[in-house]
């Protein structure tokens, strides 16, 4: 089957019922994937104002209605505790297990919230003909905790983690425009060529994913990355949290163009 | 005594001293200012889920922490119980007083919203030379309820209040472009041109404000306002609230150039 062809809400209809477990990369080209934290109510407003102080690694797209597993926004219909491939079940911060459908652990205190995930602006990085090295490898981004620390809210506090791509030093104001138009996916980067300024001890030996190729002309560009909700709120040891498996996100019905309004 | 000249700490350590109890229109120019909800914290997550839903009428500059009266990021070290110069009290969602200080109804529970403002669109607009009436005429900004839904959030539900502006027609291009780049002050215009489209049965009667002179060639432009989420926490009648007075904001420490960004 060509997945290729098929709209969102029809992948995730094939996602729901179990035929499809994998990572969702290059599914559905031209729509936004996103990030899913699931948490309790008690701690939601924590972290929904987390969110709103950290806007550039925290984009919110979506957040659930407390109890539901429906979106209304970015993906009608979509049902929050299966139609992501694979889950992970978090018990006081340590990882518990992974899952294709999380809908037996439910509760009707769960808040969903749905991040933007830095695929999209990928694509128009791409579209202008600006290199994106870990596709061209085939491999995950490089992601490095920082010492840039977060704006705490409550109990949520903790630094930055960033992306990184090698960019050529000619094509560095395409990429900071390109990006920059694209809030609601981190934006603009964080950081341009020096990893030690910001905390980065080994650029070679990223904390998260994997070491790409960075060639003679090429300067390391940090953006703000996807991961650092998910490392705050680990940290804050949750008893109960649940969030998409890495590269396994919910595809949205949203085009990547739209959220640049 | 010339409040040009002063910078933002100092207009309001003059406020927070009862010094000035006036407008703050025209003070600190080239600083953003912002309207204010404080509401108790079990009234808190709904009201920042439905700006996190309605960024474009409710665009949160800063949430402090439950109970603190303190500022940090748009202005540091306000007291946001003194450093405004009036201020309304409502219960059950009517008002009840005007205030010029607010520290002797202070509780432990209390959050404060400040919501970014059009004052800073409007600074932006003036320098391109796109006409902005209601200043040229030395009055209010004409505002209208609107059929526009705003995405209830818990206890939250309304309709978008608009601000109207008569722009050129050949302006109109501009005015959106320079408006769409501050997103955190509203943004681009929500509706241009029909009035009755967006239900404003007589647009010669605004429900807030004052009505302006519209000229041959001008049409009105609506965008989002900031009284949409005044309006709508006095509609769900929350048993206490503070707000700034019409026209009396917080002047932050912020640049209106910066809010772009």
């Amino acid at each position: 089957m060509n997945y290729s062809d098929l709209t969102p809400r029809e992948v995730r209809a094939i996602i729901r019922d179990g035929r499809m477990t994998g990572p969702t990369a290059g599914l559905c080209p031209g729509y936004a994937q996103a990030n899913l934290v699931v948490l309790p109510r008690e701690l939601a407003y924590d972290f929904l104002l987390f969110t709103q102080r950290n806007p550039k690694s925290c984009p919110i797209l979506e957040v659930s209605d407390t109890g539901s597993r429906l979106l209304h926004t970015i993906a009608d219909g979509a049902d929050i505790a299966r139609d992501i491939p694979r889950y992970r079940i978090y018990r006081d911060g340590e990882l518990d297990g992974e899952y294709t459908d999380v809908s037996d652990f439910w509760r009707d205190d769960f808040v969903s919230f749905l991040i933007g995930c830095s695929f999209s602006f990928e694509a128009a990085l791409l579209e202008a003909n600006v290199p994106v090295r870990h596709i061209e490898e085939g491999c995950n981004v490089p992601m490095y905790k920082t010492s840039i620390p977060c704006t705490p809210a409550g109990v949520f506090h903790g630094n930055m983690v960033v992306s990184m791509r090698p960019v050529p030093y000619e094509l560095i104001p395409k990429a900071v425009l390109i990006t920059g138009e694209m809030p609601r996916v981190h934006g603009a980067p964080v950081h341009i060529g020096a990893p030690e300024a910001i905390g980065i001890k080994d650029l070679y030996h990223p904390d998260f994913g994997d070491m790409v190729m960075i060639r003679d002309g090429e300067v390391p560009v940090f953006w703000p990355c996807g991961v650092t909700p998910q490392n705050v709120v680990m940290e804050s040891r949750p008893a109960f949290a649940i969030t998409h498996a890495p590269g396994h996100m919910l595809i949205t019905d949203v085009r990547n163009t739209e959220l640049k309004y």
